[in-house]
């Protein structure tokens, strides 16, 4: 069964290259972006602006095939590929909680993005923390870790082959 | 230009009918479900179970078309739709996430999930704080309306046409 989709927008960030890249928001706290919504949803962004921050669902466009075990960019062993946020996956979407600073029609204005330049935006959504966060007890491999995606870079391992 | 995904698995859960559903994880608390993965894909859920809460995307396979003015079932009035989590969409991505109990091969067993049951799994990241969580100032039209989340329930109104 497959399940089509076609991106709404593109996503604008400094960012031109793979290699290189903040590994998550957290490295990226102060990078400002844009997004672009096609003019034929700009409609739908009414309202969005009461909300600090919102959920971006995006295609990793630059990240063709997958393996089930990955070496994250935070670990140095092989990891089951959906204990990490590897961008090369089956269904290759990726997620970003962004601030959003304005709206200018159909133009976001975000901070906080580690996106690729040009990625194709398939979803926006209100991040909402009731609905969007949960009191953990553990996270796995990245204890200890995610601490490292402040200052850690990407390099060559998820591009498209 | 379109992108197709295919479902790694499926979700399984005690909602039957898109009415009459908890509309987020919040009215769902305490509700288990099963993640069920296809068997090729089962060996990317190494690592995932030192995991406390995972992150699901799916498809609201249920939902057909959309309009960019939508009435939210916490709210009386008409909302632009990427300010709302209706799940009529232009890309019908749904995003919940879900407390991981155990994984057994690849059936996960998680709890907190408002998702109807058979709904197809795209993806399954491990929500981590640092990365998912955000510290809002604002949640716009939610203000003072996000606590409803935890006793509405859904009605017809996002059935497919």
């Amino acid at each position: 069964m497959n399940i089509t989709f076609s991106p709404i927008g593109t996503i604008r960030s400094p960012f031109q290259d793979v290699r290189n890249m903040p590994i998550q928001p957290t490295g990226a706290k102060d990078t400002e972006g844009q997004v672009l919504v096609e003019a034929d949803y700009a409609e739908g962004l009414d309202d969005l602006e009461g909300f600090s921050h919102i959920i971006l669902l995006y295609h990793f466009h630059q990240s063709e095939g997958f393996h089930l075990k990955v070496t994250p960019f935070m670990d140095n062993e092989p990891r089951g590929l959906f204990s990490t946020r590897a961008p090369r996956r089956p269904n290759g979407i990726g997620l970003s909680i962004v601030q959003l600073l304005k709206r200018d029609g159909r133009i976001l204005h975000i901070r906080g993005v580690d996106v690729l330049d040009g990625t194709p935006l398939l979803d926006i959504k209100p991040y909402v923390p009731k609905f969007d966060s949960a009191e953990v007890s553990s996270i796995g491999w990245l204890e200890k870790k995610a601490q490292k995606s402040e200052t850690l870079r990407s390099d060559d391992r998820f591009l498209a082959k």
